[in-house]
């Protein structure tokens, strides 16, 4: 195919780009995505090469040149194209500029995706490090040491090296791909009409790989639920490493285990208490009397229950704090900054995250973790998983139940 | 207590009425209902005597008065408290006028409530038979052989003697009351955050007593959620005694024997298929020319799911068309008022009736069974409840669930 | 690019079909959807030729071979790609077989989608008439004057010739493509967090064009939300050409004109009446007894509301019962096969269709109309709109917000 | 009536309480909690004398007693009885008991409603400051000039004297009642069936009220829905006194300003804009190089929009940071007990709550007020309002609507 010189309505060529992509472009979607951007930004394209993979193994081959009405949405069709993997101008080196205050970005700066990024430095090829959404990426070191982190905005210095543009910058999308999923239910699907036990059997293969370090994020409808105990066979019996939470899960954990009911819900007869018994304010006061929920299980006055397992088998978690806590518990980070940080530090190398029913957690933890980690958002509201995809958590999986249930068959399933 | 005539602004006394009520007033919450209705309508109400009862056992009564602003509102009043089992002149004998036509009543006719219902005519009380939501009170007979009948109106006659009016009608309402439950769990609630499975130990408690006749409404989320199984094994153990639904549950249960899908869902995968094959339109056209579902059964065509099993268990069913049917089956009733002909037949006498996930249906029962019936809702959406209590099924009680799950549940718990 | 013999596990050539689809195969997404259909059913698939687009306004061609794994498979995916618009042996003659009985179908009967469909027979191409979705061919006539039809399977008489198998078809599929809708807004997405004042302003563009038949399909909220008056301003004004509905909103529409409430509602206030005033049970008595509401209108005993202004402007509408109704009035089509015949008059000819909060009948209607028409569902529920392209209205644009407000909008832009 | 011995199972003196109740007990509902409450717990009730108030206007008098079966059921029923308004030996002075450590209280601490309390101690009747949900009381001075206030849990100090038990504490509750609310719709439902210009002009008629401290609650939503317009007119023309968000309406405003978009949703066109601009991120930056968002209005960088009308109008604001915060602005509080201290600041004196679209801000506000702060929300998911109640703020009103066009006919009923 030839070029098609018709096509550039503009012979400005500072507002054309070339560009390249190589992959499962079909099948991924990408290659509409990349389409549609370019015709909602308003601007033309013209394809000079497409090269579809023939089989179903096959990788396709994408070359072609878009031309914008201006610089703006020329700069803004290529940021989006390259976060879908697109290699535009990669090989020219990424333009650097100073930060010009601790937790300022120069205007134009690179905001990271979730998907492994390389950059071209003075002529090397450099992977960027601790990738994650919506950071900044800061170059350090020198000459054939020079290093790339991927660093939170409040967290950029004054004097950061931090890279601008569009150029030198290259994204490996890892788009749901067809056929290629850990999971065998995986069609992206959110569906309150689906056949759940199925979708147990398909998480408990891939939690049953003892390799895999898995992290659940939950909310205190776990306990509401019945979840409990069967949660706590799966810590015990090792399927858990690491939890995510705020304080309220922990305190009707907690007033589930002293007193029998969950916030307000008794728990073994499933009768509305509808308030005037402050069970949960009770729960909170016998924490903070003990110092710890870890204090408190070593006195013998915390047995059983999530924290209980989590804390007997040494599994890291943490709480964080939000404006409608009460309390809160001694063990709650109440600085929102502190329990990002503690929240990302458990995730480190995390394989496999199980979100239950905490659409704030949720958020949280899709906000951090790399595309690549397989991701399971259980909930009886459909919309949670909507939004995590809808925040760029594109490999987010929904299952529509009860959590209660769900853990009952997945434990059930995984424990001896 | 002295009867404060200081309440009363008008001296017209056919503006004023007086009252009696006799039962647990304060816990059924009719109480509040009386004397809001009468506010509602801006009369004013006095109360001559209210004995609360004075332990949980004792029935309350109350003796007082209203007085409305005109007769509109008079007569507005005395229809909602009756149907709340208020007793207004019930020594006075009904009225009673003919029927103009068939199918219209007169216009001033007594619409009924779901609750046992007698009336006083010519110094008789007789109780009114077939009562349900909506109809009129037919009498009939003479003399000491006078009846009275419920009657839709659409199967009035002309000449009918029909109940107009509010005197002479007494209505025993059988609310909901704390503590006098048959269910455990029956708080009236609707909540998602609810252990299912002690609902599911309450259910199979009340379905285990052997001289129950149980009928289940069931949607086609039976088949696409995995009942179909469970329901099965319930239907071959005896605890089915009719099975109500549309069309579509029908089509989508023999789809799924015949070709493994219900409506484009692999039932064994999970995996959505999406169009392009068809399946429940070939379904529909097998039974077509199979000529019913029983002869597909009986020539060996069908052998499994839930159709299979009501069949071959001789459990009455009845189908009832809609709108948006494709097909429809044989033996789906296209005509609506023959089909609520059909399921008043197979509602007759029953004691419990489970509502799995069909509005549609599940509103149409409503209206059809007495407030007697013990009514368990089941669905994945909270509003299907809220909407039979608010169309006055105010017996039902909800669960937020999956439904092939609360199926495999009760099935585990009640069938060897 | 050649043809890869070693993407072929099979020799058998009966087994291997060469296909070829011509159009905006990537923007629509139908490229992806045409090798993931493929992979669903185990087959592979080898691609021939694929000259993309060079420019937003070119159309793509695509030729390819797929083989399957057996005979089934390899119909399976042929019938799904050629609903798709794939062509896959179109200039062979269809196959037809004779329709064993009356409302039955040959076992193999190609089933139609709602797009424009032109079969091959005898050498001929012919246009199939009436097209709709889940349908039979029917093929009659003589030689040149040979002719096609799309038929609903229990509309089929003994004898009629039906076109079976995958041969011979065509399908002219119209999804939704970038940049071509007349809709300003049309992404397709379903979203609470919309400006709906955009949509409204859309929407009155597309209905301002006088030479448009707009059909409305709406349920009883419209009453409940206050979205009477509104609706009666575009009906004077000449903006509805047709209503589809159910005996509920009739009903609770002639309720409210007669005694200011709708379903237990004072439409005024606001106010919840909860039960015992029976308004619709008197509204219906009173159309009942006057024979019709063109009666009741004519007689001036209803003067305002929506049955009133259509009735006056003579814009036909049908009624369609349903097993839940209360009555019904006269005019409801109690008889299922009946309503879907009077809803099909009413829809000839459409080209816009607003569904207002009414999901049984939004799903009726879908089933009815070719996918070209300008498709829109308002309503407070999201899973509507959800359920509509399920079930193959991909057209369907969705907009979650309340009717009544949306009505007001819509008229406000709209009428004098 | 005489006190009935034969009700007493127990002759212990002990597990008997006699208690009192006067006010509008049958329809604020308080009655049937009462009696509720004693059954639930397994306990007896015995009515000495219960006075129904006999006209509207009159208030009921309940005297009686209830029995227990253990020390721990009779605490638990006199504290949920307590909260309700009854009182149970007021007449003795309260219990306190000497806090072990900052921060902890003793076990049996007294937990407080959202209710006007009144305590006895040491013969002076005291009523307790800042009353709020879920504090402990705090008595401090001497003698005459002894004093109490209600402390949350965490701003207890070692030493501080807090009421234990039962006794000597009385509570004013306000609960929604029948004919008495300045909201004329004041029906307590939640129904998207509603008319909501009904509403609006409610809201606006009490909103009118010049005297009256309005505090808006808000989150994000309010900027998607395109509500940001009618909002700056409604703090313009002096109708917002304080406004409680996070992090994210701020960030989401400044970016819609900054760069026309709301987190990836074209604010103009509606059209949804899928990741790839980083606008959010830009816009924090921004902020962040500005220093905060009151140097970017004085420096004319932000000129409109829901931040630049609340600090041009001096509107006191807090911002709580989140888990899933990006950024977050400088000016957004991190640590979760200095937000809700700065919320709590806001609140002091506030009469009407406007809640819109924030589940999590909602909830903690809910935690905060007074129960006799008219308290409206306004979401499109009507759970939001339920979970209000549900924990305790039963004055809330819900209207399920968007959000946006709320805010336009809200805004075009109060602003000139």
């Amino acid at each position: 195919m030839t070029n098609e010189s018709s096509a550039q309505p503009n012979s400005d060529n500072n507002l054309r780009k070339s560009f390249r992509a190589v992959g499962h472009l079909v099948d991924s979607g990408i290659m509409k995505e990349i389409l549609d951007t370019i015709i909602r930004e308003d601007g033309k394209f013209s394809i000079d090469r497409f090269d579809i993979g023939k089989t179903n193994d096959d990788q396709s081959v994408l070359e072609a040149t878009y031309t914008a009405e201006n610089a703006t949405t020329r700069d803004a069709i290529a940021r989006h194209l390259i976060d879908l993997g697109v290699e535009i101008d990669v090989e020219h080196s990424v333009k650097v500029e100073i930060s010009p205050a601790d937790g300022v970005a120069p205007k134009d700066f690179y905001t990271t995706t979730n998907h492994k990024t390389t950059i071209t430095y003075n002529g090397h090829t450099i992977q960027v490090d601790n990738v994650r959404m919506d950071g900044a990426i800061v170059v350090y070191g020198k000459d054939t040491a020079t290093k790339a982190k991927c660093v939170k905005q409040r967290d950029l210095k004054s004097g950061d090296k931090i890279v601008v543009g569009v150029e030198g910058i290259r994204v490996e999308a890892e788009f749901v791909e067809r056929d290629r999923s850990e999971f065998g239910f995986m069609t992206g699907d959110v569906s309150s009409e689906r056949v759940v036990r199925i979708v147990v059997d398909s998480v408990a293969e891939v939690m049953s790989d003892r390799t895999k370090k898995i992290v659940v994020v939950a909310g205190p409808v776990l306990i509401h639920t019945g979840g409990s105990g069967s949660f706590g066979r799966l810590v015990e019996q090792g399927y858990v490493h690491g939890l995510l939470s705020g304080n309220a899960l922990a305190v009707h954990d907690i007033e589930n285990q002293l007193f029998g009911t969950s916030l307000g819900i008794d728990t073994k007869t499933g009768e509305a208490i509808d308030g005037g018994n402050s069970h949960h304010l009770r729960a909170i006061n016998e924490v903070r009397r003990a110092g710890s929920i870890k204090n408190m299980v070593e006195a013998g006055l915390l047995n059983r229950g999530v924290m209980s397992s989590i804390v007997k088998a040494n599994v890291p978690y943490a709480l964080a704090g939000s404006i409608r806590d009460d309390g809160p518990l001694p063990e709650t980070i109440t600085d929102m900054n502190e329990a990002q940080t503690a929240y990302g530090k458990i995730l480190e190398g995390a394989d496999v995250c199980l979100m239950l029913a905490s659409m704030l957690h949720s958020i949280a933890v899709g906000n951090m973790i790399p595309a690549r980690v397989l991701t399971v958002c259980v909930d009886i509201n459909p919309p949670v998983v909507t939004k995590l995809k809808d925040r760029g958590s594109h490999q987010a999986i929904g299952v529509v139940t009860d959590v209660g249930l769900f853990l009952h068959l997945l434990a059930n399933r995984l424990c001896t």
